[in-house]
């Protein structure tokens, strides 16, 4: 009789997205009437880059010659992607990153869900709080999180990092010492970025403690202050410590599309092994690569034409966030993120629950945002609203939720 | 400090396929004038029909185009895609299969490695041997394999199921019961494919003994003989006991596009719980879908034009699959396979072992095929050629063999 994998049922309730969409659809069978506008999930709205429509085209003409045709993709992804990352995402910003230590894939998700697997399961993993929920979930998929404590919604064996108002939510050295720990910034949910100085104080201590730092970069294309880094490997001795993950879904708009890219250095060594090669080996054996038209996708996002068109679309959104910004400022609300980052972070008001002022929203307002609780128990009493709209629907949006209070 | 997953280094060599592109490039470096023939990976050949072609054009124009935008998918996939395959695939031949019992992925290799993730590590695995290697390395990374023992090539937890010349290459049921059986017909590599009456065996064992089939019809659409189910739900019970994996790579050319699915029936029930949603759970958690380009393309599969053209490059495969079978018959070579399946699998002559051959052919023929011991012990003194490549190149391959003795 096979047995399942009991880790999945201590997963509380239903991924977070899985959930809102839920309740939206819910309430718009009962809503005809109403028109929603949707700055919850962190997906794009404006249409992909010509430069990239066209590069398109011209591989899937490819694909239907037969001496355009390409079938599996190599193990890593095509030289010819991984090497204009190397460049532009690396080399440009002085970080010594080669093309073989970039590995293509579909996204950041998928990468951030599986680059546990090449770690033992007797690790203690550490996150911020609020966070991204695959990181935690995943984990707990693994048998890697303990037991889910109802009283704390917190996991018995994950160290958390409080990201508050009062550490201007860039968390603290744990007293802990975690084994992986999980880093994004820009962040997602807080939209808080983390200098250059803030940083190297983390790449020092897993240095020092033979810890694994998992940098999450989804959000680099909307750093905006000088003194962010782009890259963790912007800080000295990085290789020796980092992974970082990237995706082409929030830069250029590809998350119908599905592209993203992991960095594993070669020097990142541990008990007397290369993790690339561990890397290499799942990759190898569990995935067949991104699809060749969607990699040829990624590389016209580093054409001069595509980096100036997908500039004005992180522009176009960064408006948004500043519409939001300002906008909920002047109600009165407590806001941050928005200036390195796509996302606003709101504390709710009147005490409200996330859950709560999510309700509130989509019945008073018809917008659409995300729980702050949804991101782990740092987040209740906070809600997380993306620049990602239509500049109409944004201004919109504050419009209403203005005229709800 | 980290500790790395041990289950890794368990691993002998890499994987299969892998090893075969670095030894076929040093080759080539070596011998720059001769013109190397593949018919080793199960890599196709063919441009993608002309129907899909049309339609990932028009699906690239809507990606560009704001009102034709589509950022994430749903987490199933696109219903016009679930639609078509639960209609033609399933309840054209009489199978209860449901649009939301389909999950839509990037393949059948990321599929066939991770549906391990569902059920405990102290589930007993059973494989054919020969098999896939992508079952049995997915289950050691996940530590479910026990020790690799060096004088059987076997692993101390693996139940194998030997895939013989005296049984015709199908499994006779194990003398000791596994929890999740992997099948693979059509087979890869044996190419031999199994009667609706010898699978019926393994779905009434599977009910009896609780266990679960993963089935793996990759290669369905090489069938060409009445009795030879196309689908393990044509079998009565199927759907308490198998999930189905399939693929677009072989029916359509996909291997460079990326596309496949899952089918877990919603009412296979183990431990009171309906695996569907913990793949549901799985897929929403750690991966984002295919991308809506390449699952256009996949719904254009199904239409009538894409239909026919894709019939047209099965059949030329096949016409390949025969040029080697007969033509290995001739020189006197053991050869079975190649009626329901692409794939040729022969006894080695001269009882070289298949890396033998395999150098042999590499340097006499200039022709790549597969060892057989790479898919398992079972497999030594076999060798696998597959009918993707040109006619004329496998035309070609059968003379240059025949002029090596």
């Amino acid at each position: 009789m096979v047995k399942i994998n009991d880790n999945f049922l201590k997963l509380p309730g239903n991924y977070l997205f899985s959930e809102i969409a839920k309740k939206v659809s819910i309430f718009e069978k009962s809503h005809k009437e109403s028109r929603l506008i949707r700055l919850g999930i962190g997906d794009v709205t404006l249409p992909i880059a010509p430069a990239v429509i066209e590069a398109v085209h011209k591989a899937v003409d490819e694909m239907g010659r037969k001496e355009g045709f390409h079938g599996y993709a190599p193990d890593l992804g095509y030289e010819f992607l991984r090497n204009v990352i190397a460049e532009k995402d690396y080399k440009a910003r002085n970080c010594q990153i080669n093309a073989d230590e970039i590995f293509i894939s579909d996204g950041a998700k998928s990468n951030s869900g599986n680059i546990q697997e090449i770690f033992s399961i007797e690790n203690k993993i550490a996150v911020c709080d609020p966070v991204y929920p695959v990181y935690v979930d995943t984990n707990v998929m693994a048998g890697r999180a303990g037991i889910y404590q109802k009283e704390t919604e917190r996991w018995s064996d994950v160290i958390y990092l409080p990201c508050r108002e009062d550490n201007h939510f860039i968390p603290e050295l744990p007293k802990e010492a975690p084994d992986l720990i999980y880093l994004c910034f820009p962040n997602n949910p807080t939209g808080s970025a983390i200098t250059k100085n803030e940083l190297q104080i983390w790449v020092n201590y897993a240095n020092k403690t033979g810890a694994v730092i998992i940098y999450d970069a989804a959000y680099e294309a909307y750093i905006t202050e000088e003194e962010i880094p782009h890259s963790i490997y912007e800080c000295e001795g990085a290789q020796t410590c980092a992974i970082e993950l990237k995706s082409f879904s929030k830069n250029a708009g590809f998350t119908g599309m599905r592209l993203g890219y992991t960095v594993i250095p070669k020097e990142l060594v541990r008990g007397g092994v290369a993790l690339h090669s561990l890397w290499a080996r799942r990759h190898g054996t569990k995935y067949n690569g991104a699809p060749y038209i969607i990699q040829r996708a990624g590389e016209a996002v580093y054409t001069e034409k595509g980096e100036e068109q997908i500039k004005k679309q992180i522009a176009y959104y960064m408006r948004n966030a500043n519409v939001i910004l300002e906008g909920l400022k002047n109600i009165g609300f407590k806001v941050s993120g928005g200036v390195n980052a796509p996302y606003i972070w709101l504390k709710t008001p009147d005490q409200m629950t996330s859950w709560q002022f999510f309700d509130f929203l989509l019945e008073k307002a018809n917008v659409v945002g995300t729980p702050g609780s949804g991101f782990g128990p740092g987040g209740e009493g906070y809600f997380r609203l993306t620049g990602f709209g239509t500049y109409e629907n944004t201004v919109e949006a504050v419009e209403r939720i203005k005229r709800s209070f």
